[in-house]
């Protein structure tokens, strides 16, 4: 009897409750034995990976993928050894659950505790990397979660195989072999179908682009965390040291042009435009950006920036391009970024400290800097260890999402026969 | 010119996002000073309100609904006093907004802090009480949301003269009078419409029954934090103090039936069923409990217990109704409540130290109680002095909701001109 997609997606739902409340109770060293265990599963599994990526990469390539998402998907030895290197880490970082966030009494004699728990089952869907397979799930695990895995159909074999050490490597531990399941199926209905199953999935985690992300949002009953686009800033404010400022500027956006921290405006205030812009946009030039300018901007450094549109102050480029804007004042600078910034990573260069509190208060994003790079907006660079992303909503988990934001929290409370009156 | 709903709630999304920028940066006796206005305003306006109020009723009235909906909506100059009173208790809770949650420093010397911060534009979805209205908006205001309010059809009118009195509180106190607007329609198309205005609202909380609750979750494309059935449990352990049980369970069930942290299930170990089940019944009976039971609790307690069907195991009956089971062990006692149970508030009464720790952390729920009702599970009862309901959630608030839950938080990086490597 072959199962119905959306009986196949039930099963599975089951399995993950079931397991949940298992890893729940699992101790620290109970899930770091089972993160070396996978480890190790990868490794000795690398042959069955390597086989099973050959033949999605053959299969991609007979479906006409491009060379960038052939080059996503595809594995290597060294790439599954980083795989294995990653799944370790997560074995030093801080098991979160059953952390006190908060104990007191009451009048009454009543001893409250707040604890944290782990949110229970995460869906996570993903698209291409296979690595966020066995990254994502390493994470979950630690902080005592179940995961259903959703992977791209460009590396349904890859990510099957990998999955299938990750399971294993579970059982090795005395974990249950469900605790980390991928749905089987590249059919698009799973992804509905799964964002519908709110009896047993507490939280989505969709890791892909904006389609990816609208369509799970807009089918989803339970919460989604959404890791969305990053138009961020950089504002040089009139009382900037303008040496830092183009340091800033030009590390911001050309360290790695195509992550979500990097900027892809730049405002500066007048004042200074005439003294800071020909060095910075030189500085720029050098590194190969491409800028687009407001009408002052073009004024100073001349017609080899093409004139900046409406639609520049909307655009996430992830490469090698800038849009600059001249502004009158840091009252200017913050209206562009509430109106055109994505509330992800934005910053102000200034010397002046009241400058820089206004617009660390005014600015609405995960993540303000004053004086420092947005490319530090980071799990790693934050401390965290390893992050499941950045999250550009505001509920639950805002800005880099390490183990403590893959849990919830219950609270405890013990009497000795208290009755309410 | 008139606006189509979906104008009319683009231009109430928009007002709410300004109001929002604005708000989030009020001091504490802003706001303060704004709801002491609100209060005044509320004052002020009795007998523009209570006719408002007569209004509703009387279409109610002639449109046939029930008595006791018509009771949830009545509102008498008591009842506006109450209101009035409590919007001023607002004022003297704690503002969450601007702690600082964690501080740390990192090796390269960039400092980060993360900052409580107001969640932005809270949506309230909500039926009949029109106290609602002035309740949410007054914790969401001094939490720096701005909000809006979409209440039920059945009130209105009522609805719409507090709305206005709270706004021109917010007025005098030289806030934005669209920190706070209702819908100004009872069109069902308002709600689906809301819960898709995700450009402009961070949070819906649906206050009200299963089919709303439902609807605005199937619709949303924001976060929304739902308060759902309470089916709670409480398990009197065979190292109960048998009297402490029969007072708590006593109260868990009569002190206040129709509410969602009342018991609906009690389960008992065999051993002591037979010296515990008749005691605890009799008071029960006393206080006009109608019993279902299993089969030992029939046996002991005889053929006024009617026999307990599988569905009794998942009703919240909201009434003086409770369910009996026996059971064999703690185990059996969790595992009923993790197949049958609403993971609301779940007690257990013992005096073993060991079986309460495995019950408490087993038991997979918003709040669980050793030898104290499950009554106690409320945001005035934990210290929070208001809440806005129990969630039922597991991201971002859990249990009793209170001002702390309606906020978010940013990160504050200040460097010296740190750039990524």
């Amino acid at each position: 009897m072959t199962l119905s997609l959306s009986e196949v997606l039930e099963q599975i739902g089951e399995r993950a409750a079931s397991a949940s409340r298992i890893l729940s109770q699992a101790t620290t060293a109970e899930k770091n034995e089972a993160l070396l265990a996978i480890a190790r599963r990868i490794e000795q599994e690398t042959p069955a990976i390597l086989a099973a990526n050959e033949a999605d990469l053959q299969v991609g390539a007979r479906n006409g993928l491009g060379s960038a998402m052939l080059d996503r998907a595809r594995l290597d030895p060294k790439r599954i050894q980083t795989i294995a290197k990653s799944v370790r880490e997560v074995v030093h970082l801080t098991d979160p659950v059953g952390e006190v966030l908060r104990e007191w009494s009451r009048p009454n004699g009543l001893k409250i505790s707040k604890r944290r728990v782990p949110i229970g089952v995460i869906g996570i869907i993903y698209e291409s990397r296979p690595n966020v397979t066995s990254d994502a799930a390493s994470l979950c695990l630690k902080a005592g979660n179940a995961v259903i895995l959703r992977g791209g159909s460009e590396a349904i074999r890859s990510n099957m195989a990998l999955a299938e050490a990750v399971g294993d490597g579970c059982k090795d531990a005395g974990l249950p072999e469900y605790s980390v399941q991928l749905v089987p199926s590249t059919d698009r209905a799973a992804v509905t179908l799964m964002a519908q199953l709110d009896r047993y999935i507490h939280l989505i985690i969709p890791r892909g682009g904006r389609s990816l992300i609208e369509a799970v949002t807009a089918a989803a009953r339970m919460p989604v965390i959404k890791h969305f686009d990053g138009i961020c800033a950089a504002y040089v404010d009139r009382s900037a040291d303008l040496q830092m400022a183009e340091r800033i500027v030009v590390n911001a956006k050309c360290q790695r042009p195509g992550v979500c921290n990097a900027v892809e405006t730049l405002l500066v205030h007048e004042e200074i435009a005439r003294r800071f812009l020909p060095d910075c946009a030189g500085a720029l030039w050098e590194q190969g950006v491409d800028l687009r300018g407001d009408s002052l901007t073009r004024e100073i450094l001349g017609s080899k920036v093409l004139p900046a549109t409406e639609e520049d102050w909307r655009t996430e480029y992830l490469d090698l391009t800038l849009a600059v804007k001249t502004v009158r004042s840091l009252d200017e600078a913050v209206d562009h970024i509430e109106t055109y910034g994505s509330h992800h990573s934005d910053a102000i260069i200034t010397e002046d400290p009241l400058a820089a509190q206004e617009f660390l208060n005014r600015v609405d994003s995960a993540t303000v800097f004053w004086n420092a790079s947005t490319r530090f907006n980071d799990g790693a660079e934050f401390g965290f260890g390893a992050e499941i992303g950045i999250s550009t909503d505001r509920l639950h988990a805002r800005g880099p999402m390490g183990l403590e934001e893959l849990t919830s929290y219950k609270y405890l409370v013990v009497g000795t026969g208290q009755v309410k009156g």
